[in-house]
């Protein structure tokens, strides 16, 4: 009979798609891996106990996919991990992670990381798919070849180039730094907002101090601020008229950054010429009225949904628990437990 | 009685949309202006006999939307202006100039002009548009979400990012150049094929000799081609087959540069995954078969759609027919007559 040491326990909450060979990899001789596999909510809490399927797990790899059976990682899931004493590290997939109470996490000791960078790109090229498909009713075109009737509703007098534009961004993470760059190309003229001047940000890429500023100057806003309590309905009414007649607004951060209501009003009083969303407040579910504005263009959520990102993403995550179980502390702590 | 000289005559063949004033600002005091207002070719040819309205003729501001009443500028056409021993110059609006009878233009000492430059930036741009739709699966997502199922027909195993894919170029010109500075800003590798090495590509810009080297090597290969006798068909069943299996063919140029055939069979079995066209071999009209594939991105021949470059080519063209009276030459005289 052989004495082995028992290995850590990680669980994996959320399908992986594409990095099946690096959890082998990156999880040998260091953890055990088990497969969150719990249909409901109930099944997830009864797990966590004592004697449970999932007892004993120190980290946990999370995928939003899993709020599909067992919800969000509220206050009553974070109350049952941090219950079981060996729960650690919340390793999100993902660069927004408004769907875990990092408040609660915090109180409770568990720290959280997710998934900056490795979003950056294919969040920025669908932002710059939507600037151009807005300046350049592209989408409306689409449909109206797809419909039979060549280019008939469009007039070249409402579209424009992006050169020479200006191109505001809301928020220069790294997503909007990116997308930065990508227009910059052509060039547009980019300024921005974010609480603070950003240090590694090009001399050509404008700090603007107040977000009313932001907002006079832009032809096009482009939104990358996380959804946090005190972002929810960061862009409304107020600021929505703040703009000149006409701008265009993009949103592929998440979408109740924005007042849906505000947005819609001022499209249908023509403050507003376009939007170009990614995101909507209450996914998968989509309002109506943005679909009757022809010259809107509508992704559902496509922002890092490239086999390249996907794959990047769920390394990432992983990469970050196994720091953990290696070294007390993944890289990507999220902001909020750097202090 | 006052003596007048009488001031040479130019025709403004198609409409203006933007440049009225400087219709009037640039031929004040050197030409008068005749407007084309023929309702069919008979009328048109009518008018260029003596005593017509349209005699005394000089050089001929053209776009392309006077084919929808008199026809494009063939031999009959040609013949006829030549006839009238006063027509030197005709200053055509856009870049392409196929619907003019170039080499009996040479024949008959009538010289031509383009607009070259002027339409980059836009068609350069509605080629990205078309990269970036055709490896995200967008122009299928947009669908899907208006028809209300978000984003269940998409698969993030097939679309890709645009960084680290190689683009191949096929034409370097100005428009092809380009998108080059476009997508370098990803950066995406890039490579083009032209008759001859481009002096002023950038070094990242590779040339590859042969044809057949830039189909074996691209992941998406833009068409940059003009529209010539020796240029229908370029891209054949041949060229589609050397392509790598799942590869993305972008056409901003002509619809006849490609054989649509060819394109279709190789949508039909899967050796392309997806084509992004705006133009096609007979517009408006459009294949059906080509709708009937999801993933690809169609637009109406939106490429210089937009009121800053419609502007740029109309002041452009009457540029180069004010340089000719003034100067006995327009500045973009097209390649072929410059040797």
């Amino acid at each position: 009979m052989t004495l082995m040491a028992r290995l850590p326990r990680i669980m994996l909450c959320g399908d992986l798609v594409w990095a099946h060979d690096e959890v082998k990899h990156l999880f040998h001789g260091i953890a055990d891996v088990v497969n969150m596999d719990s249909p409901n909510r109930a099944d997830f809490l009864k797990g966590l106990k004592p004697g449970g399927k999932y007892d004993g797990t120190v980290g946990i790899y999370r995928h939003n996919i899993s709020a599909d059976r067992i919800g969000v990682f509220d206050k009553e899931i974070i109350t049952a991990l941090a219950a079981t004493g060996t729960v650690k590290w919340i390793a999100h997939n993902g660069a927004g992670y408004d769907q875990i109470d990092v408040l609660e996490c915090a109180n409770r000791g568990i720290r959280v990381s997710n998934t900056p960078g490795a979003v950056n790109d294919a969040t920025a090229t669908t932002a710059l798919y939507l600037v151009i498909s807005c300046l350049r009713h592209f989408s409306m075109a689409e449909r109206s070849l797809r419909a039979g009737t060549w280019k008939t509703p469009i007039s070249s007098g409402r579209s424009h180039d992006l050169t020479g534009r200006t191109l505001g961004i809301l928020g220069l993470g790294g997503i909007g730094l990116r997308l930065a760059h990508l227009v910059h190309a052509f060039p547009m003229r980019v300024i921005y907002h974010s609480r603070h001047k950003v240090r590694n940000a090009p001399e050509w890429c404008e700090y603007v101090g107040s977000m009313e500023g932001l907002l006079k100057q832009s032809d096009v806003l482009s939104v990358h601020a996380p959804l946090r309590a005190d972002t929810v309905h960061l862009v409304g009414e107020k600021e929505i008229r703040t703009m000149k007649r006409g701008s265009i607004i993009i949103n592929t951060a998440r979408g109740k950054v924005i007042d849906e209501g505000a947005l819609i009003r001022a499209l249908e009083d023509g403050h507003l010429s376009s939007v170009g969303l990614d995101v909507y407040p209450d996914e998968p579910n989509v309002n109506p009225r943005l679909l009757a504005f022809p010259q809107n263009a509508l992704l559902p959520h496509m922002g890092t949904e490239t086999q390249d990102s996907q794959r990047e993403m769920e390394v990432r995550a992983l990469t970050n628990l196994r720091d953990f179980l290696l070294e007390g502390r993944g890289k990507d702590l999220v902001p909020e437990m750097r202090k």
